[in-house]
């Protein structure tokens, strides 16, 4: 009934869609089999994309020409960039979005790829000849060739809802479970765990007294996900905050009795850092309040999404607390919120291309690795959909550095280390995120997405031209100097020191009173280069004038560095042999398999004496 | 949790948003309890409203405030009216529609409503004290008070899915089924049956051949379902008509040892009249082929609705069957066709009010009743809304006769007669059709809904302007004479037999050949009156010429009938002392509980010696 295709993707996703968006775009045929046409790219969690560190993530999906930016652009209700008054490696751009809209588009992407085809079944098996998977049997009992296969199965594998003591069968609420394959694969030999994740009530908009919590709008001066000439919409919608309180805590508590986290009926972790409520009060005992975000569901609906009230209690538990929140008196719930019990793989069992190590041409992205968030899973999905296309015709992998990409320190993080409770990603997990800016993915990641076929010509000289135009108004900056008389008057209303001598604009774009726009006052060629450029160009010359020490600091770390990160090894080098390994390093790198010196010194148990004998070993 | 609500209704399908709408615009409180709120109004079966009998269906649901036509106009790709070339009383309104547009606006048709609240769940028990329906229970566990309970389950009451010898749990694909419900209501003493229904295969419009089918354009000059003013999308969307054949039967042939209809494995009658293509190449052995309606899924999207195609068979047969059509060649389906047995209620529990006779203060709406049809599905939820209202406020109940509407005939049918097949309209089923046209639903139905309060004083004063201003063109018809100079020319033109002496121009106008526009050519006074008036007074005027006649016979024997309509019988009179009835007869009478003389000789086995019987002992 089916042809052959050449790669299967299992899953609608955020990583399923990009994962097939990734590979039809390099060429392969690929099949997407869903459960649900009809959900293809649901948000299952918050209507939102991007925020700290996962902004950055979307941006470098973009600028290696994946189209979450490009969809959550185009379905954007609200945009911010958060974390402005910080320094550019923290700013992060951050949407809500239209959650009908969002999947919307995602589906009409996909249909509108002529490599696409969309399959509505379940996959119960992976088929496996000579240890390569090439097909997958479905639950209607079909079998479909393929010469690799993407496994994107979100919450679904074994699915358990919780909700207080009830506990009911699916990978969504009202969706069903996905059976059969966990066991297939553990049969195969690999290795299950169990994850927990969580989502908060949903609200009627209606029954809420808006005047009671603080207006959240939106950047006035809006940016943008997507490196592309996307379609805005013009108008954005009001968010809201309020927060929770000691009466809200109490209420909660009562239901503590009843909580299947506290009980022990849930026996994976959840995420650390996207707590449940409950979670938020139980650890955090000492604050009296919580900040809760108040999310539309979309541009016209009166559907509320409670950011920061995930909870797994019993919902009239749910029901009572919320309304002792100021402005929720009278909600009224649409459902409850709950936590969702589901398999994942541990990723030590995977190579940084996302293909695992015991079956090849099979590929893990987004949550059954263990991580949590659309961005993540996106990027895996990302990663998983090229490699998988380059293993097929035996092209180069495509790896993403530490010192390169957010998406390479998660991918680096989770084969190398592994995880146990869903993974999120922060700035803090990127050592060199000074250079891993938002602002910088298309300098960073085009060229290499251009390498590999992934965007066109015109797109890289795009960006080129963008890197070349601010490097120009850098050196303009660099050579030029300003009077006292043009800077001074400037500087006094900035209420910055007076320069007693000719300086350089460079030298007085550092200060930290000073932006560019300030300069220009006193300097008309540098106004006129401004107005010749996009903002976007002048933001980039004004970030690397104001950090270009911090970033020569950390090029030089990068590159201090890069002797270890560059020495490759082969993967299946046979450490049995080494005996001058400790033990356990010698059962950490023979499951990790890493794939340079780099990569083995981040693993837990590798000590540096360890990577010493490697290298004397390997060189 | 909650506060008690007067009104609540389970399932968010046509019927169940039709319930929820009309109860809460009568002011009652209601919760409508879904199992997906992202599915509510889902359109289950093909993208689509209206065609013969159902067209007039909606109008009649429109005429008295509901909003099944204003949905469908609102989210319309292609507009029919249909038998154009037949009588009036044929003229059957058709819509194609954007299948994810028309659950959105349904469901922003429902946030819109202050008097409805929805609640995601689904319900395992109604909750009944002294013989009362007084709540729900969900399967959250909650407990739900109310003054009244509508059911409309849909296909959803231990829904399984049947596709070749693979059978699924399910009341849709890839949604859940809903157990526990039918078990209580059969250990109430309900007696519960089982149905069967279908829907064909979707495809993947990229992968078809246009060039070999046949396109179907909509009306250039196109109409609505709507009385009111909704604003219509300009643009209409082409579809197409491809045909089966001999080469496509036999296909479908070798898989009939394997299809669950003819092997026994699926109980439940399916619908006679829109039967699966296996049903159809069975049962008319005789026909070389079949139509196909090719059917856009909705605006953008590339999904086709392969309509005529519905098939149990599996899905390797589908395919390959599909593929001998001309045009599918090359075809790519996106799910399989597949049919779903689920449970009903037979409808001679039910009153006409569509409250059960067993439990008070509970309705049932839809194919829980053994109906088949978006039409007949949202018409039964609209009286069970308003009926409910009406019952917990002790106000007069809303039962429409069989000689104003279509919705009535239904009623009656079903109540009456009962059904062992899902129940679908057709214009034959009326026999005062000739009076239920789609043209006068709102002259019908509009001042009986403005009595209940459901629609305004304007809407009812615009029907009566309308009708009035059509009354005001025939009768001037009726007193104008036309001579032979301005009448002969253009009599000629159309092939009509000239006058021979002054004429009325009503006289004229009944000639099958000519106008009203011929007509105006030949009176000025006419051409002004036209050109003062909307198309629909118009062509109100003109039906009410050229069918004057038959009308004023319908009118008579609607009077005729009128006697044992009107009659009235008392619906819980002991018919176990009547000895003189039929022992069949009295049965049956005990059962249905008929309203009328007219309703009792219409239940089988009631013979015209019962009635009067009847006749004699109730006047």
């Amino acid at each position: 009934m089916f042809n052959k295709y050449n790669i299967i993707v299992v899953g609608g996703g955020h990583a399923g869609c990009e994962a097939a968006a990734a590979a039809a775009n390099m060429g392969s045929s690929v099949l997407l089999i869903t459960m649900n046409m009809a959900t293809i790219a649901q948000m299952s969690c918050n209507p939102a994309m991007g925020g700290v560190a996962k902004g950055q993530i979307v941006r470098e999906i973009d600028a290696m020409g994946g189209y979450s930016g490009i969809i959550a652009d185009k379905t954007t209700i609200q945009f911010r960039m958060l974390n402005r008054s910080k320094g550019p490696a923290m700013w992060s751009p951050r949407t809500q979005n239209d959650r009908m809209r969002f999947a919307e588009e995602w589906r009409l992407q996909l249909e509108s790829m002529p490599n696409v085809d969309i399959w509505q079944d379940t996959v119960k098996e992976i088929r496996v000849y000579n240890g390569k998977a090439c097909g997958v049997v479905t639950s209607l009992g079909l079998t479909i060739d393929s010469d690799a296969v993407i496994l994107t199965n979100g919450t679904f594998l074994n699915g358990t809802i919780h909700i207080g003591e009830k506990r009911l069968g699916g990978g969504r609420t009202a969706e069903k479970a996905a059976t059969g394959l966990t066991e297939q694969l553990v049969s195969l030999g690999f290795e299950s765990g169990r994850m927990k994740t969580g989502t908060p009530p949903r609200v009627d908009g209606r029954s809420l007294d808006y005047t009671r919590m603080e207006e959240q709008w939106g950047d006035e001066d809006r940016g943008r996900f997507s490196f592309t000439d996307v379609e805005l919409p013009t108008e954005q919608r009001c968010c809201w905050i309020t927060y929770t309180n000691e009466a809200v805590h109490e209420t909660l508590k009562e239901g503590f009795e009843k909580s299947p986290m506290f009980t022990g009926r849930i026996k994976g972790l959840g995420p650390r850092y996207c707590p449940s409520i409950e979670d938020k009060i139980n650890r955090f005992a000492e604050r009296d309040r919580h900040q809760i975000f108040v999310e539309p569901e979309g541009w016209k609906t009166v559907e509320i999404y409670v950011n920061g009230f995930s909870t797994s209690l019993p919902e009239d538990v749910q029901h009572k607390a919320l309304r002792l929140i100021p402005g929720f008196e009278k909600a009224k719930m649409f459902r409850p919120g709950y936590a969702i019990e589901y398999d994942y793989f541990p990723p030590m069992q995977l190579d940084l291309t996302l293909e695992t190590h015991r079956v090849k041409h099979l590929f893990f992205a987004g949550q059954i690795n263990g991580t949590t968030g659309y961005e993540e899973a996106a990027s895996q999905g990302f990663i998983a959909g090229v490699n998988a296309h380059q293993r097929i015709n035996d092209l180069h992998e495509l790896i993403l550095k530490r010192s390169e990409s957010y998406i390479g320190v998660l991918i680096d993080d989770l084969v190398t280390k592994g995880t146990e409770e869903p993974y999120r990603m922060f700035t803090s997990r990127a050592e060199h995120r000074l250079l891993l800016r938002q602002d910088n993915a298309d300098v960073r990641l085009t060229p290499i997405a251009h390498q590999l076929g992934l965007v066109s010509d015109e797109r890289l000289d795009l960006v080129k031209q963008k890197a070349a135009a601010a490097d120009h108004i850098v050196e303009y900056l660099r050579k030029q100097s300003v009077g006292l008389d043009e800077m001074n008057p400037i500087l006094a209303e900035l209420q910055s020191s007076p320069i007693t001598q000719k300086n350089k604009l460079f030298t007085i774009l550092t200060r930290p009173q000073v932006n560019i726009y300030d300069l220009a006052k006193a300097d008309t060629t540098l106004a006129q280069l401004i107005a010749r450029s996009d903002k976007d160009i002048v933001e980039q010359a004004e970030i690397k004038v104001k950090y270009e020490s911090y970033f020569e600091k950390e090029i030089e770390i990068v590159n201090k560095m890069k002797r270890m990160e560059d020495h490759e090894i082969n993967p299946y080098f046979d450490y049995s042999t080494l005996v001058s390994l400790s033990k356990e390093a010698r059962e950490k790198l023979i499951k990790v398999k890493p794939r340079t010196i780099g990569q083995a010194s981040r693993i837990s148990g590798v000590s540096p004496s360890d990577i010493s004998v490697l290298m004397v070993h390997l060189s």
